[in-house]
């Protein structure tokens, strides 16, 4: 079987000239123009979730649209690609400048503004990936600086189970996780607050269709069974992780909260900004199982992101949130979205329709692209400074961190998967 | 607030003198009598999934019997303890010798032979710990001879999430994962099947009422979240897992399969199986979080293990399962199920009724008492041989893996867990 069928279709929806009758979807800073429609689920007048497609800056039900007759998101990912085409299709006519639906179809808009989003679908496990390697690299020289990275790095794409019942939506408080802390010259751990609490800037790879359990999926088939993608904030507590993770790996440190972008970005919205996937000069090939001729041309996806601190004094100061840094790293990931499908059921683990799979920190090579405070900072070596004269070497409380990401290239529209934020509340059990 | 909530309250559904009218639930090996009505699913006649509690060899359908007017086991498991308690109440009475309520609920009767069983619950987040020392020493040797016990071991109750959408029912067939497999002398991994599949001896307890996000449960409250108990079997690839654990933890090498056993038998069956929580002398007394004075004098439970293999040879030449291994290694595990509970949600981690967090593998400190055959065989040095002159260093395709578990003491009447059993079928992807 050949990998044809996961080449990136660029068809009519991708039409930069393509216009919606949605005047805020023409802007030019739109994360959602016409070429986007991202799905979400949102709170319906009635209390109920919802099925909604991201337009400018509103909401399209789709139930009310006449398009789904279904309030399960997980049952409309699990749609074979060819019915999620065709769904596509169908929005982009309905919402484009002159469209017949225009007069049914206002009636079933609801504006972003003051909607409350959920979290876009019930996800069954949530695996989290490690496929920076820059990012592995610099966390490993701190946990390890004997060997920062480790042997089966370049080999297996490295990944483990987090939790799936703490993960929530943008705008989520997250409360600083209490949890075991031990100093390095102290005899015995102490439970307290985590003071070194962070963030991590990851992208989030929804399952579409599943797999049978025992039933592998082939890498020139994986992409077939990935449906979007979404900004995840996998928030962690270094010192308790310092403490914990060994041998089994990271546990409390992680599991107290991770915060998704509401609006899932199609792989279809995402042909126009594939790339090659490419390895450093002189690293291993991947495994056969790992390869395939598609992989390799455009198993890659060239989204830009970036990360913003908007202290406590910074907000009633009135002053605008800090970048604290920007990357291209997505796209040298040193594993694609297909290769962590086709690792993750070689040996024959079932994957479902809304489960999670997360990028791993998404680090760049450079300053300015660390994905996390553990590494900008170093450690607290170096503080970040905030422009009201604080400084940061993790997250202190009232802080809300916001991920933002887009693509954009010449001859095609820019998309965005907007943003996802979050504030640090106050110690559990205080 | 005082933890007297949670001392086992033993009451007439444990009078030893109780008979039931279900006359195959008063044999003297019942895994089954009136004295411990352990809740499971299973499929109806119409093909629904229904809830049901074992009596004897019979299934009593509790919606048939009008006990419950619901098909969805987490609802029930979600109620509060008094709820559950005057379930059991009823349920014991009514299948008491001389109830009135034998004729109708006769006509709620299932046999137990030739029914489907299902997991019993629908899982959200399954979290596997690793509470036996002797095990964790045992493995240690093997994957870190320098350090066999790492020094957070005596603080922190190690456990990290594994994969629920892989979790099955006793008779399952589990296929030999393959994975990337690399010799201690090879330059690079090859992608094989499994050479070192195993079993682990597990204890499986499942969550009753959740807590809410950031609201950690005190370990005096902790038991009133946990419903009850299952046998659980942890198959294990001990040759992906020591390529692949590092530095994240077991992934691929565990979550191909894992098994249940499909009776939930309560916290309220085992009330009169309680036993103090002890530490080897010299140990480190548990961090105040993890002690309360109810889990020092109740917190552990009295269940004797066994593990049983059977060979397709063995099942060929009609010989019985040979007994790998027989402990009571549960009642000395290192950390108590509320001690799981209460560490698992210290940081704000919400549990969910339905999860499951496993025991991590129970054994021993004899030769014997070994819960896995990594640790019987020592890695191969020591293959077990079984009745047909055939040896096992690992589980051969074909194996059938069974365990069971029971309480049983002085004064009380025996009940069981029943058994779980599985089949290793042929490689994945082969």
């Amino acid at each position: 079987m050949t990998d044809t069928a996961t080449a990136p279709r660029i068809d009519a929806s991708h039409d930069p000239r393509l216009r919606s009758w949605v005047a805020s979807a023409n802007g030019p800073g739109c994360d959602f123009p016409i070429q986007n429609l991202p799905f979400g689920r949102f709170r319906a007048a009635d209390g109920a979730p919802r099925i909604g497609v991201a337009i400018g800056d509103q909401i399209l039900d789709l139930r009310a649209a006449g398009l789904v007759d279904t309030d399960d998101m997980n049952a409309l990912m699990a749609a074979p690609p060819a019915q999620r085409q065709a769904l596509r299709a169908r929005l982009s006519a309905g919402l484009a400048e002159g469209s017949a639906q225009q007069p049914a179809w206002q009636a079933a808009l609801v504006p972003q503004a003051g909607t409350a989003m959920l979290v876009p679908c019930r996800i069954g496990d949530y695996t989290d990936f490690y496929t920076s390697v820059h990012h592995a690299t610099n966390v490993g020289r701190q946990f390890r600086p004997d060997q920062p990275l480790l042997p089966n790095y370049q080999w297996v794409p490295i990944g483990y189970h987090g939790r799936a019942s703490s993960i929530g939506v943008s705008g989520q408080a997250v409360r600083r996780p209490r949890g075991q802390l031990k100093a390095p010259d102290a005899a015995t751990p102490v439970l307290a607050p985590s003071r070194r609490l962070d963030y991590e800037l990851e992208l989030g790879w929804f399952i579409g269709a599943g797999n049978a359990q025992g039933e592998p999926i082939a890498i020139a088939q994986a992409e077939q069974h990935l449906f979007g993608v979404a900004l995840f904030n996998d928030w962690s507590a270094r010192d308790i992780q310092g403490w914990e993770y060994q041998p089994l790996g990271p546990f409390l440190s992680k599991n107290f909260a991770s915060t998704l972008s509401p609006w899932i970005v199609t792989l279809e919205a995402l042909a126009p900004f594939r790339a090659p996937f490419t390895r450093p000069g002189g690293d291993p090939q991947p495994l056969p199982y790992l390869d395939s001729a598609g992989n390799r041309a455009h198993g890659a996806f060239a989204i830009t992101l970036e990360v913003l601190l908007q202290s406590a004094r910074m907000r009633a100061e009135g002053l605008a949130p800090l970048r604290l840094s920007r990357t291209d790293s997505a796209r040298a990931a040193y594993w694609t979205p297909a290769q962590l499908v086709a690792h993750h059921t070689v040996n024959g683990c079932n994957l479902q329709s809304g489960d999670l799979l997360g990028s791993g920190t998404l680090s760049g090579p450079e300053e300015g692209e660390a994905g996390s405070l553990l590494e900008l900072a170093v450690a607290g070596q170096r503080p970040v400074a905030l422009p009201t004269g604080e400084q940061r070497s993790f997250l202190e409380d009232g802080d809300t961190l916001t991920l933002r990401g887009w693509c954009e290239r010449e001859g095609a529209v820019r998309i965005g998967l907007g943003e996802v934020s979050g504030t640090v509340a106050g110690a559990t059990g205080a």
